[in-house]
């Protein structure tokens, strides 16, 4: 539906300006409160276009989520030797979350997860193709996915305390000071000796 | 002002029953919209007796925060020997969130926190007295309250995808399995060997 060409009302610039409106109220507002209706007068038009390029409010939340979750950029920190994957990976977390263009927006995104089943569904449901599956593709150790969801765990945590919480001393702690505490967790949850097949066995 | 007798409006019976009314009123609607007049409402008292007991809405959320996080019951698992002290943690936060009375109340209070800035202080100022420091001061390292807040980021994370999001196959892992494969980190992070003087001191 985006593939029309042209400064119009249908067009790729405006699809995304509404977006960018949506990004923007998803951030002041949170999921509940934002309505299509207040996107489209934001933006600048009518309802009706808003529904065109995005369905319904969930469509318009999840390509909100999709622009707002650098996780093209999380994932390809992964490239590169094993030995230095949680290194690589940690340095560039809190590289997005420290970077204006993105560090608000993943807040965003975390909040209105913790605010309706919804909009964490649809958290979830990125989180599971676009960052855990390439996540756990590029791991050469079985178990795949729960060493990638618990390095998540780990990376999620430090975001809530650190960002959105902001507690100190973890908030100003210079980032190769959290790097060098942090990765040694993620290392071992994503390449290292983990007992889950030992107790899943025993069970 | 919780200390005059008997079951009168101002008696302490009747403050519990605010504390309850506002636990559920921040729970089902989040700390914006939860108002004074509302939890009076639902308590069935004047909205100026919650303000005798509580002050303020602020005063309200932290009085309910305090009421729905189980804190003291985190610490004390810390008691015992050091050498096991992230496996009882562990299990002990695990078995918080999973018991009914406690877990949905510190997802609400986890949510709320996201929400707001004063939500967001009130939680970090109950972590800092009640949870960091008595954690730090069982703590025979040095750098105790930032081993304490990366044992926490930890756990919180382990929150967010477990219990708040229910992210699979970590929303229903075995705890026993969730408990090896997390306990050698937070055990690492209160006990062991990690390189936050070195770095601290090259800067």
């Amino acid at each position: 539906m985006a593939d029309e060409r042209g400064r119009r009302p249908g067009s790729p610039q405006t699809r995304d300006e509404i977006l960018e409106a949506a990004i923007a109220a998803f951030l002041a507002k949170g999921y509940r409160d934002t309505t299509i209706r207040g996107v489209a007068r934001e933006a600048g038009v009518d309802p009706a276009l808003v529904m065109h390029f995005f369905g319904n409010k969930d469509g318009l939340f999840e390509a909100a989520i999709n622009g707002s979750m650098p996780v093209t950029l999380m994932v390809a920190a992964l490239d590169g030797d094993e030995e230095h994957i949680a290194e690589r990976l940690c340095r560039r977390y809190v590289e997005l979350w420290e970077d204006p263009a993105h560090g608000p927006r993943m807040s965003a995104v975390l909040h209105a997860a913790t605010a309706t089943p919804a909009a964490a569904d649809l958290l979830k449901h990125l989180m599971r193709t676009e960052l855990l599956g390439p996540i756990a593709r590029r791991l050469s150790r079985d178990h795949a996915e729960v060493r990638a969801l618990l390095a998540a765990s780990q990376l999620v945590g430090i975001a809530m305390l650190r960002y959105v919480l902001k507690v100190e001393p973890l908030a100003s702690m210079p980032a190769d000071v959290l790097a060098a505490a942090v990765a040694p967790t993620l290392q071992r949850y994503l390449t290292g000796a983990l007992s889950l097949e030992e107790i899943a066995a025993s069970r």
